[in-house]
């Protein structure tokens, strides 16, 4: 039982930290507003964060009127929600957006005191060759050169850290899915600065490399042991091991990229599959008794 | 005179190609949607761009109702607007959310016939030895290790790609800044993958380096020829100038990054000073007559 422990001494010599991006600051009763929170869901887009955080509402805090659940702080870049326990925010698309919304959240959460804050993020992803549809649970983050650290420059310097998940989330989450009965796999996931040429795709604007090089490449990253491919978790993997905060990936692939690159028709049923997962992992975590009965569209009957 | 062409002779094999994360596709009416663009102006933010397409309709196309103007395509990543000959477009923040959306529009607009269109994005910034509220108008993009060109990697190898501006559009935007009465600069722009680590900010969740390691990194920026730093550019100069579309960056400063790292106080004052300048530009680019009478709210007497 800890808190979030910031290994920078300058932030420490700040009279006020300005959280920019999220509108919060170390001057305000942050333990007050989010001393609480057990359990921080990140993923791609605002109104999804939105609802994740109705369903939650709707699961664990049946005393929270749903339609009174708005963004708070800033929201002109990502719109975060508080329900109980638990924060939902969205990130946008790539690790650098993401990486803006880690470092302030977590020195928000750091002053706030919450106690072992987990990270989940919930997304979409391109599975190498595993079935469209199936849930994919990260046990680490490669980059897209198949090494299993994210490389970053600061001040002129290359940096490099290992991306690595924590198992005490990951193995339960992986139990969760399997109990569902969603198609599930653990691995890796590499993680690439573009959709288009950094997941060599044959269908950007720009394309400089012939289909044999894709599937070469693509065949040698399933060979390393990468089992899907989006555009955070090798930054959030190496972010969170950091700092020791307990942290896992789970996303739904859209599309066999062995087998093509364009994402079409009807794929919304699938990507409620990692919402039902995180609301079962939460009864444990969160210790509360469920008050719903969430079902993924696509699996009623 | 010409259309954009793409040089990717997988697309031409696809029957439709779909634009997935703005939701329009090559099978529609694209030439009827589009093919009057003259003008893509990109920034961050959803509501900012939505600010920008109303102030455009208001200075150049007094027949729409302003009211009326709302984002078109797939709204849960960018918004986008369509005003007369002008697109404008939310990138979200980070070079890889703005490829996709390069990307995508790029290909649409080929499909559309536009006719040299140009790509301005407006943004902020911090300036390493300018004033805060400098509007910057950038000719080359720099990478984090002060290269002028974009680095990424594709099908496992590292492509390198040099990050230019066009001057027929940053030249004219610099007089149109000068005559407003903006403190402007032209220059460098160092394109950063992160806002705290990669920008070498001491208040960060995580910083390594001290200090002194951090001035040093600046001013050795600052001589190489980088007048600011934001987080799109370098794959936007590269990106454009490989397809031969005229493009310009223009960011306002918030901070003089010698000074200080944290970006706080009043700064929305500066950030409509760029939006002054590309509808002062749009007069001539579209050849309208302005009907309305725009001022940056700090520059009101």
């Amino acid at each position: 039982m800890s808190t979030i422990t910031i290994p920078n001494p300058h932030v420490a010599k700040l009279e006020v930290d300005h959280y920019y991006h999220i509108g919060f600051n170390s001057g305000m009763d942050l333990a007050g507003m989010f001393g609480d929170v057990k359990l921080v869901i990140f993923g791609g887009a605002n109104d999804r964060m939105k609802k994740i955080a109705q369903l939650f509402a709707q699961a664990f805090y049946p005393e929270i009127d749903v339609d009174s659940i708005a963004p708070i702080g800033e929201t002109s870049r990502f719109h975060m929600f508080k329900v109980g326990n638990v924060i939902t925010c969205s990130h946008q698309m790539g690790q650098p957006s993401f990486s803006i919304l880690l470092h302030e959240i977590t020195k928000m959460l750091s002053v706030a005191k919450a106690i072992d804050p987990v990270y989940i993020r919930l997304g979409t992803s391109g599975g190498i060759d595993v079935d469209a549809g199936t849930v994919v649970i990260s046990n680490k983050g490669f980059n897209n050169l198949l090494g299993t650290s994210h490389q970053f420059v600061a001040a002129g310097k290359v940096i490099e850290r290992p991306s690595e998940f924590s198992a005490a989330v990951y193995e339960p989450l992986y139990k969760c899915s399997t109990e569902l009965g969603f198609k599930t796999a653990i691995g890796g996931t590499m993680c690439c600065d573009d959709f288009y040429e950094g997941q060599s795709r044959l269908d950007g604007a720009i394309c400089e490399y012939t289909e044999e090089d894709k599937i070469e490449f693509l065949k040698r990253a399933h060979d390393a042991g990468v089992v899907n491919i989006e555009m955070e978790s090798c930054y959030f993997g190496a972010f969170t091991k950091y700092l020791n905060i307990k942290a896992a990936t789970m996303c739904v692939t859209l599309v066999r990229r062995l087998n093509g690159d364009q994402v079409v028709g009807n794929t919304h049923a699938w990507v409620d599959r990692p919402i039902a997962v995180v609301l079962k992992y939460a009864e444990g975590l969160l210790g509360l008794k469920r008050h719903d009965n969430f079902v993924p569209e696509e699996d009623h009957h």
